[in-house]
């Protein structure tokens, strides 16, 4: 998937929401624990509910991961469920040297058939390299929504600016804006604001809208750019909405306000 | 696990070798592919050559999810087989936010039972602190191997110090030596004596020599301490040795190569 096919799908469905399924069996509604497969079946109610409100889809792999292999089963079915008018995205946050990252790519691009993967940079361009291929996306973590994210990626360097300039600066001389992207979280307009003035063309997929406290809004005035220039995601708020036999309603209630909210944004913005 | 008997193991097999078990199907002996898990039966044949000559091993989880759930049925087998007296390692240098970080621990510790994890800083304290338990590691990059290594760990923040040092001082205000360790490369013996003059008592884990490089009296020379202190890892050299039929007796050559040098090196630190 390219950048052009994304930016068509946020025209089309008026929304720039990615949905992150991320399913844990103590938070799921009880009465889906009695099927073969609970979490793809929770999933499956989730896509359904929002399939024609969002542009992505965000599966976090430590929610299949801690199930062992019949996560990954889960994982596979969803993947397979999900329309081809999704991008989407591996929030893997990967991290390993050259031959290594390189089977992490095999295994999210090629085996899972992923559009895209999350990593974390702290090992440099070889870590991240494998994942620079044509119609496919590495997300590098620039700055992250959670509260220590200012340990090491706030740390000034000797050229004033912070570790997350850096990056994005050299980021920049990897690749271009069509096979890489940036995490930055909604908790962080300036931040976001610095990076976007760095990376005018460049997409950022910016979790923390929702339970961790983000405003839409900020986000747009801090982040929006000419092709919209964001994917932003929402997980709890969504999927957890409600946990009774009705809660696929309470997550599509949720995505529409979202998608409303949205719509409107990109009206304002003149972008549709 | 604690220290007291890793050091112990490393005093009773005169080695502080850890095994990288990498099984990798265009590397391992073609006549094991016949069989129902090969990758099972390679790191078994490894395993069987290598266990009284090494103190850990460390699966990089990167070879096992390339083969999706029958990578981690192997993996889970592999773990099986291993005997208690060594240290082992999930090389899978995860990172995410709190509760996605509470479930990777969940996964290694738990469903696993690693003793240890790799993971990445870059997020900071709370992607870390959901890993440290008592008698268990986490293992934070804080130099690796790779050429790129320099992009990010080498900055030099505004105290004068680069990354790398930054976050050593920050970690050692996050927990202990009883449950947290640092990757250093071995291919970076400068770093390594920095880090070791501000953090005595941690032990490190060194990937780098063999494949990449590094040289194991040079990685003494700048990381000893009074607990030996260093796991020296070693993966290609040793399991890919030979890839005949005969291999696994190529990687026990090896392996007591390194042990005997290492043995030497012990004995002259009035180690043992």
């Amino acid at each position: 998937m390219n950048i052009d096919y994304i930016v068509n799908q946020i025209k089309l469905k008026k929304s720039f929401l990615c949905v992150g399924l991320d399913p844990d069996l103590d938070l799921i509604p009880h009465h889906l624990l009695s099927n073969e497969d609970p979490i793809f079946e929770f999933n499956k109610h989730i896509i359904d509910a929002t399939s024609d409100l969002c542009v992505a889809y965000k599966p976090n792999l430590a929610f299949y991961e801690k199930l062992g292999p019949s996560g990954l089963l889960s994982l596979q079915k969803t993947l397979d469920y999900i329309s081809d008018d999704h991008f989407v995205i591996s929030d893997a946050k990967r991290s390993d040297i050259f031959n290594s990252a390189k089977m992490y790519a095999d295994t999210f691009f090629n085996y899972f058939n992923f559009d895209a993967v999350t990593v974390s940079p702290y090992m440099g361009f070889d870590s991240i390299s494998p994942f620079l291929l044509e119609d496919k996306f590495v997300i590098i973590l620039a700055v992250t929504s959670n509260p220590s994210a200012k340990d090491l990626q706030s740390l000034i360097t000797e050229s004033g600016d912070p570790v997350y300039i850096e990056l994005v600066k050299k980021a920049k001389s990897w690749s271009t804006d069509k096979n890489i992207m940036f995490v930055v979280g909604a908790t962080c307009p300036n931040e976001m604001r610095l990076i976007r003035d760095l990376a005018p063309d460049h997409f950022f997929l910016v979790p923390g809208v929702g339970a961790q406290g983000g405003d839409l809004q900020l986000v747009v005035d801090s982040g929006f750019n000419k092709n919209c220039g964001l994917l932003v995601n929402v997980s709890r708020a969504i999927i957890y909405a409600d946990n009774s036999s009705n809660f696929s309603n309470f997550a599509r209630k949720k995505s529409q306000e979202i998608q409303s909210e949205m719509e409107h944004i990109l009206i304002k913005k003149s972008f549709i």
